[in-house]
């Protein structure tokens, strides 16, 4: 719990090895504040109960819908409605801050190998 | 509603002409996504149900706590818990992301000339 601390967001960003792998470094209430790095294509998933907060810290990404694809740049920020069909990918290493309830899984309804733990913190 | 809109905080910030005067870019779940410039001093005051997320975006705050002084830069976040009495300052003009449940009034459980719409968006 860092609760009470001073949390850079780029030092945390720093800290991150694995890409697709969201680690807690805030908590408000019952929401965690995530960084995580991305990197090529995730997989298309989509989260039942909750929206979704991206905010892009440093490179650019995208966020595919089934009807679009969603193009962000740094200092860009875009919430993925609860139980809308996403992919998010990125062609260069993109460093993103998430905002979304604890317990919040990063593949979502979906079963695969880039499913992450939601109970790490960095 | 801007939901499904790519927002850009530095822009939604270069609209914004009133110091202390939270404006709502974005909202996820029931929680808002605010931007606010800080010039000088706030009231003190607490907000009895929520903690309450800065992240710097430009410039330097301090969070003043009743125990210490709490110095924020560009890129940093702190949560401040629900119940504890603070008060924001800025020497300079400081842009700022927050983050709180929708509905929390930026001067808490205080009356005061500085107590602003909670409901305008930007």
């Amino acid at each position: 719990m860092m609760m009470n601390e001073i949390i850079n967001i780029k030092s945390k960003l720093n800290q991150i090895k694995k890409i697709w792998t969201p680690k807690i470094i805030e908590q408000m209430n019952d929401y965690h504040i995530k960084v995580a790095k991305f990197k090529d294509e995730f997989v298309w998933h989509s989260h039942t109960d909750t929206d979704e907060v991206f905010i892009v810290i440093e490179g650019s990404m995208t966020i595919h819908f089934r009807d679009k694809d969603v193009h962000l740049n740094k200092g860009d920020m875009y919430v993925v409605p609860k139980g809308i069909e996403h992919k998010p990918s990125a062609i260069n290493e993109c460093e993103v801050l998430l905002i979304e309830p604890a317990g919040t899984v990063n593949t979502g309804d979906v079963d695969s190998e880039l499913k992450a733990s939601n109970k790490e913190w960095i």
